[in-house]
């Protein structure tokens, strides 16, 4: 092992002591104080690597090196926040792996005749709550940065208990006004699925995201005694929302075909009052519909708005859809995937492309610049959970990877 | 009105301003600070018109009305605590009547030459933990007093805070040390459901309870990403429990028959880690099936866990089965249900034979003394719900007929 592994891995291994939990996994949701430790953990590290940092209104976090003063910035990143019960890969691996290629970046430029080679800089971005379990909805720092939500809006939004964004950053004193443009962006994350790990390979290239429609729904009964109200005369909110979950799935099955699968998901769902002996009179659940064709895609919402429409008359319930969060399947820079490929093929990594399942920061700033995003594998697709796990040697070849993506990105050879 | 019923009436508004909500009803879980102030609230009243009080200790309050010196008593009672966001009559209107009934028996003796008729003295019990929201199970005060479950088993039981049962006693300061051994037991109650109203009836004479089996179970699946997760690789136990939920309700409309109807309900859902993407781990959930007859009960029971199995191969999910809370359908004292029926006819109510689908204190009270069980209508059945209503003339019939049932107990008509 090189001394660059050993020095990113003991650095992962340290990232990973905040916020750890007993089964090996992390809780640092968005904003607690695991989350803000592990923020000035970060920036104690990228400081004395001589980056300097940032926080703009929404709390992401800008951590610059400048390689050429006065050059455009690139932007490299991921997120350090987690799930509850989360495991230690996901998102921070990124941003981690970020801050070491940057650094692997400059030594090289240095190493091949000095610093002017670079025509950009790097900026890593660490963006707030990429996870949505605390503050919903998910990617919302990245969201704002694209102008995909207001920061307005986002800064009063509320957890469970009440408190707002502006509350809780301004908590744990993460919270700027710093603003930055920025010319591309490249972006290293673990897999969360097994495609990888069942095609042997060490690095997936991403082509397009799924589309996904993500909706609120609120399921409307009447409270009653579970005892003495007899079935006629119940109007069962728990009897609809759970209807509703076990249609999502039976679409998500008739909805598959051999090339585009169909994924259906319900994550958060909540019962009112919730009391042993009293018929639901509200539960509050979200649905997730996602595939990697948009007719499939449609087909599936289609069905599940019907099933909907018998569901209300089944469980005798009123069904309203609330805040939906919808994206398109889109496809990320051709030239990105070949230079990432080019790069892949230079250091001997097995690569193959693949779709990303799962929304990342990446997602919304495609949108915005020529996008680059690489996934290292998941043992057995493991997560959002304390055991997801990637191997060390995945991890650092992953790095090795993002450093000479991010080479050739600020050699010019991304974009201009 | 008479002005037995306009005090009634006026100590029911007075009564239900304790744990007042916004929508008409009461909040007054067991052992809440309404609880205990409602509590006192009673303590008052009762003294002010010459009962003694005391606490047992799982913190049943007796308030006993002396009639006899050194004679057996007689119990009348019910519940003050309440669902969060119940009505302002299931329980608490039983307990008043108690105690206003128990003070007219003394009026009417003194009436007729003197106390020195009475063969016993009355208590009004109000039963500690009747709902079971705040602490499980139900029926919890009156299950202590009849054997069912131990006082050292009730008192550590905690709610969903860590709060056990004797601290949450002592913090509202009813509990002690007190035992008293009963003859018999009569009880009033609102119906909770529509058959008294549906058929024009003032009074209903209970006949027998429901059986009811009470499952407490929980389903074990895998934390995993909801959108990165295929279907394939997933344990889901939201599905899991969805599915258990939807199968309690096929399974009712399956096994009901023109005689004997089954009801099944599920109350309590819980479900684990609960973030919006993340494919559950674990649903903790309460499951009953109840019917009128016990080969109906036990056929649609054995269907339920049928389905158990199935749905575990569906998920791919573990279910296993908790506590349970099993009771019979039984039958009432028919010496006490002819005892009602006489009493109602020589005050002219109308009255009918019904079965009680909810528990009540009254179904642990008649497996240990001669029982009578009396209900009033509850406008369109609403219960649990703060629109819960009986009307002014029902609840004043109620305790009219009360008043004169208990007279006869303590005369001798009914036990010796």
């Amino acid at each position: 092992m090189n001394s660059h592994h050993a020095s990113f891995l003991a650095d992962f291994a340290s990232m990973s002591s905040n916020g750890a939990t007993a089964g090996g996994g992390v809780d640092r949701q968005a904003a607690t104080v695991a989350d803000g430790q592990n923020r000035n953990w970060f920036r104690g590290l990228v400081e004395g690597h001589g980056f300097t940092v940032h926080y703009d209104q929404v709390g992401n976090q800008y951590s610059m090196l400048e390689l050429s003063p006065g050059a455009p910035w690139i932007a490299v990143g991921s997120h350090l926040d987690s799930q509850p019960l989360g495991g230690r890969f996901d998102g921070a691996y990124g941003v981690l792996a970020g801050a070491h290629a940057a650094k692997r970046v400059q030594e090289m430029l240095a190493a091949a005749g000095g610093e002017s080679n670079a025509k950009f800089n790097i900026v890593v971005i660490n963006w707030f709550n990429e996870e949505g379990c605390r503050f919903k909805p998910s990617m919302m720092g990245s969201s704002v940065y694209t102008g995909k939500l207001s920061a307005a809006q986002v800064l009063k939004t509320t957890d469970p208990d009440g408190v707002s964004v502006r509350e809780a950053l301004e908590s744990i004193g993460t919270i700027g006004d710093f603003d930055l443009p920025v010319s591309a962006y490249v972006e290293i994350h673990i897999e969360q699925g097994r495609s990888l790990e069942d095609r042997g390979l060490t690095i997936g290239l991403v082509e397009s995201t799924w589309g996904a429609n993500k909706y609120e729904f609120v399921v409307h009964g009447d409270q009653a005694h579970t005892g003495a109200t007899i079935i006629a005369d119940r109007q069962d909110a728990l009897l609809g929302a759970s209807a509703l979950v076990v249609a999502a799935r039976e679409i998500a099955l008739e909805h598959s075909t051999e090339e585009h699968m169909v994924i259906t998901s319900c994550g958060e769902f909540n019962v009112f009052p919730n009391s042993p002996v009293v018929v639901a009179s509200r539960v509050n659940l979200l649905v997730d519909v996602r595939s990697t064709d948009p007719d499939v895609l449609a087909a599936a919402d289609a069905a599940l708005h019907a099933r909907v429409a018998k569901i209300e008359k089944m469980a005798n319930v009123k069904i309203v859809r609330g805040a939906e969060h919808v994206w398109g399947a889109k496809a990320y820079d051709q030239a990105g995937l070949k230079l990432a490929a080019e790069a892949a093929e230079s250091l001997g990594l097995s690569h193959g492309v693949v779709r990303t399942l799962a929304g990342h920061d990446s997602t919304n700033m495609k949108d915005l610049v020529p996008t680059i995003m690489l996934f290292i594998p998941s043992v057995e697709g493991i997560s959002h959970n304390e055991r997801e796990l990637t191997s060390d040697d995945d991890m650092v070849a992953g790095v090795d990877l993002l450093s000479e993506v991010l080479l050739r990105v600020v050699r010019g050879e991304f974009v201009a």
